[in-house]
């Protein structure tokens, strides 16, 4: 049976010693008495809840998964229900929503390292929560007042939860094609129309009622992407004083039978007519769901950190546990029949590939999610752009760099159990199976790609990622001198300049063939995501080099696992400079019909 | 739900233009009556057993699994036992084995070429057959001559089946570890006690009779491997007339409940003073073992090649088929809704990873295979010590490299399908969890990679692969005279070169402290997959050039898929070389406790 302890060390560590996040709260008038105090007790209190209400419930969700009953209703597993009961109860629904609507004031930072060990204990139930958390952020941007007063206090409490519909079984990332329809009621409503799929949390036992955004055509609306309006349409109609109506005509039609994920969810919805409201401007709903699309991929990655981390954990326990062989260089346990596989050079490397991918994304994501408090909050407007520009430019790093290494380290952990990492009773396989969808949900990793490269990168010539270059370069000038930080130093300075190039060589080339931007984008993307890495794991070596001295032998973890993404990890970027500057003629050179 | 076509132009191609199989066979008194028309037909006969009766099956199998029931019998999924039948009608299990126990006497080849498309169709299924033919092969080397009367013909013919049972719930990797006992008794049988886990097609409804190949310990045994001697322990005891007598006390305790091969009965399986005869000599039961283990090596491979190719096959379908935005240089297809997904180059990145390394793959174990045909058949000493040679070094890159790129096709493969991709009823998440079983077992990848390094390269000072080396060099010297080869010539002999370098430099370190092997070993082998890779490809062009004006649009196709291996994968090597030369330091340098 798997466990998860939440890593308390490390996030003390990323927010008060790597990011300073107090001293960014002091210059942030929503939040300048949030101190380090207070962090510490919430960040404690959702590593309880994590641990002990929402890990139990992994692997009997995985097993059980939902069941939809003739009537259209869908159960969850055993203790979901309960679990989330008590969520609600805890208040934290609530954490970081607007106190307008009942919410705590408190920052995105705290329910981004919420979610991590929420993810890490059961990504399934986490969905739940976390689809609903994204429907209060899209409907407090762009709701209307009515939809705010009658919908916001109930998904800030937890009392109802929210989806986002954008799935038709003909259109996933081309949502321009989308057919669902909407037509406006003689009542000011609108009525839709149309069938949704892969819809997670779409119908369940855990709420009273269920607010679904739904993207959807009206009549007059033009073509393509600019043609598509928002709605919010709820499971019950509400009353205007906030109590449940009736049953809207909109039900699960069926639940998806999936690789993994098994616990929460993932309905056929089927609109019949179903009355609900316009968010936002008419065919302006793509933007407005961009909001809720935008959280949602930073809440992605935040799904990929859990996993990694738990899997880390996990097969770390395994590794000094389990006997089998001897070390290389003789005997390291002569008293037992055999030594414990961590002695051996390839299990550390997957043990150590989990691990530093776990803390470096742990300090690039929370690093984000205080950009996105500062955006949201800071007084200063030249501020706020910036961090915006870098929040921007950073969502598909964190999105489609952090789901990949899960893959790839949930896969390093199961294999560190050998055989048994194959067999569901312990827990790693479902691990790999849950991770899997990461790379693929709320815009593939190859779109994300595309969306940094094309769109980010290209689309207004390099001024954010220099924006970005700049923190990197400021960092190295003033490093540079230290000479026991050279090791970090050197080739993270190799790896700037090697992407400042290579990204002026794919503008130039893109000019010519727009495949040229195709081609390159998901080697780039991952090569942009090591930059990132390498950056934060120069200066947490930094802060290690630091406190060399201390008695907590945390810092000299720290400085091996920098060490070794230095040396193991960042020769990636070796293979992803030549895949990305050998272009798109090798790939679009054979016709279609050879395949 | 996904098709399979047997790819018999590429298999053509690869037996008859890349290898001259005939020419080969000519040479082998054994085979020398096998034409072209034979090979050819059979393998046409094959794949029809493949698609038409095993390949329909797969996803059931998965779906249903395998059920055992109170009084520990197992039954396989709806039609497993129908089409075993057929099978067996069909001749199939005895294709390549000895003529004197009822085999038909042809090559190796064509058994691997058969597996390769038994895997595509159904790897669950195919490991009922693939389990026994490896029983057969090492009773056939290490049988006494009563074990052969007794057991073989029923194995050839496919009436009775086999399995391999050697690990425990404490060893898996370390066999000296292991605990089952032997004791001879009045009689001159041996009764065995333990309990085995992971034993694939352990218990079934197949067959009428199952000979389980068992390692245990004798009493006077000596401790490790040295100690470790091996037993036919059968289902049913079987009379001096080859007719079943009594029950033997052997029977499945449980069925594991796996990530994936859900079809294949995967038995926790109790001796309990179960009666079996001595298999070779006392004490040296590891190495009659490993003629079932290398057999098993190459038949993983074949799983890796078969899921490899379906994958490819129904992402290519799928991406001729789906519509979903337009080509970044303007719309393909502009009368339909959206361009087929083909367009875009990353698609055709996975689309053609997946090729590259079936193509690769193909060449490669088909090779191996011819060459172990040589090595049991030639007249000539030397040529059959050369093959040997050759088979033993590869043999771990067979497994491994191919497993590994098994797993990234069929994740690519899925990622093609975007959201349908995680959906069960599309069949591409089974390909993944099937593949994944295919890195940990018969020697996880990591042993695979220090048997390679460690034994077959360093072991004895380099020689195997110097004999490797020569015949890419005379490739070389052979064809870099043609100017139309130095594209694919050129990046060859640099790795070539590489590899010599980088494995005298671990050679050196390794003398100084054996953890160097440890912490190389796995990019290592990686690298000389590569190489082979490299080899065969250059190869296929050369034939696709010189072929360049046929009328068969298959040798664009070879000559496109070659340039993009060398464009957009060959790169990997870049990272492999830096890895592999960093070192143990930063992989041993953390203390134990510090994870």
């Amino acid at each position: 049976m798997p466990k998860y302890t939440p890593p308390l060390r490390d996030i003390h560590f990323v927010i008060h010693e790597l990011l300073s996040a107090e001293k960014i709260f002091a210059s942030l008038p929503a939040y300048k008495e949030v101190d380090k105090e207070t962090l510490n007790q919430i960040i404690e209190e959702a590593g309880k809840f994590a641990s002990e209400i929402a890990f139990p419930l992994n692997q009997v969700g995985d097993k059980e998964g939902c069941v939809r009953r003739d009537d259209g209703s869908v159960s969850t597993p055993a203790g979901f229900k309960e679990a989330y009961a008590q969520y609600v109860e805890g208040g934290w629904p609530s954490l970081s929503c607007d106190p307008e609507y009942g919410g705590q004031g408190l920052p995105q930072l705290l329910n981004t390292v919420l979610y991590e060990m929420l993810n890490s204990a059961n990504q399934a139930w986490a969905m739940y929560p976390g689809l609903s958390h994204g429907a209060y952020e899209c409907l407090h941007a762009h709701g209307t007042p009515e939809q705010k007063k009658l919908y916001l206090d109930k998904l800030v409490s937890g009392l109802w939860t929210g989806t986002m519909c954008l799935t038709e079984p003909h259109c996933g990332t081309d949502l321009g094609m989308l057919r669902t329809t909407a037509h406006a009621t003689s009542d000011g409503a609108y009525s839709v129309t149309g069938t949704k799929i892969f819809i997670s949390s779409g119908e369940h036992d855990l709420s009273e009622n269920i607010i679904h955004l739904v993207l959807a055509r009206l009549p007059d609306s033009p073509k393509g992407t600019k043609g598509i309006s928002l709605f919010a349409v709820p499971k019950f109609l509400v009353n205007p004083d906030g109590s449940l109506g009736e049953r809207n005509r909109v039900s699960c039609g069926s639940l998806e039978h999936k690789m993994g994920i098994h616990g929460n969810a993932t309905c056929v919805m089927n609109f019949d007519g179903a009355l609900g409201s316009l968010v936002g401007e008419p065919h302006k709903g793509l933007s407005a769901m961009f909001v809720m699309m935008n959280a949602a991929r930073l809440g992605v990655g935040m799904q990929s950190l859990g996993l990694t981390e738990v899997a880390y954990q996990n097969s770390v326990a395994y590794a000094k546990d389990r006997l089998q062989m001897r070390s290389l260089t003789g005997p390291k346990e002569p008293d037992k029949a055999a030594d414990p596989i961590i002695v051996h050079p390839d299990v550390r490397r997957m043990l150590l590939t989990q691990r530093a991918y776990s803390e470096g994304a742990r300090a690039f994501a929370y690093w984000v999610a205080l950009m996105i408090d500062t955006e949201l909050n800071h007084p200063d407007d030249d501020v706020r752009k910036d961090t915006a520009d870098m929040v921007t430019l950073l969502t598909p790093i964190v999105k489609a760099f952090l789901t990949d290494n899960a893959f790839t380290a949930t896969n390093e952990g199961l294999q560190v159990f050998g055989g048994h990492g194959y067999i569901a009773e312990w827990g790693m396989e479902q691990y790999v199976r849950d991770a899997r969808i990461t790379m693929i949900y709320e815009g593939t990793n190859t779109i994300q790609s595309l969306d940094l490269l094309g769109r980010k990168v290209l689309g207004d010539m390099g001024q954010k990622l220099r924006k970005f270059g700049k923190i990197v370069e400021a960092f190295i000038e003033d490093e540079g001198v230290r000479k026991d930080m050279q090791e970090f130093i050197d080739p993270l300075a190799d790896l700037a300049s090697k992407v400042e190039k290579l990204t002026k060589e794919i503008g130039m080339k893109a000019m010519m063939n727009h495949d040229e931007v195709g081609a390159a984008a998901v080697p780039y993307l991952r090569l942009v995501g090591h930059l990132v890495y390498a950056y934060f794991f120069a200066r947490m070596a930094k802060i290690a080099l630091t406190n060399k001295a201390s008695p907590d032998s945390f810092y000299q973890a720290k400085l091996f696992t920098a060490r070794f993404y230095f040396a193991k990890l960042l020769p990636e970027t070796a293979q992803l400079i030549r895949a990305a500057s050998a272009g798109s003629k090798t790939l679009m050179a054979m016709p279609a019909d050879l395949f």
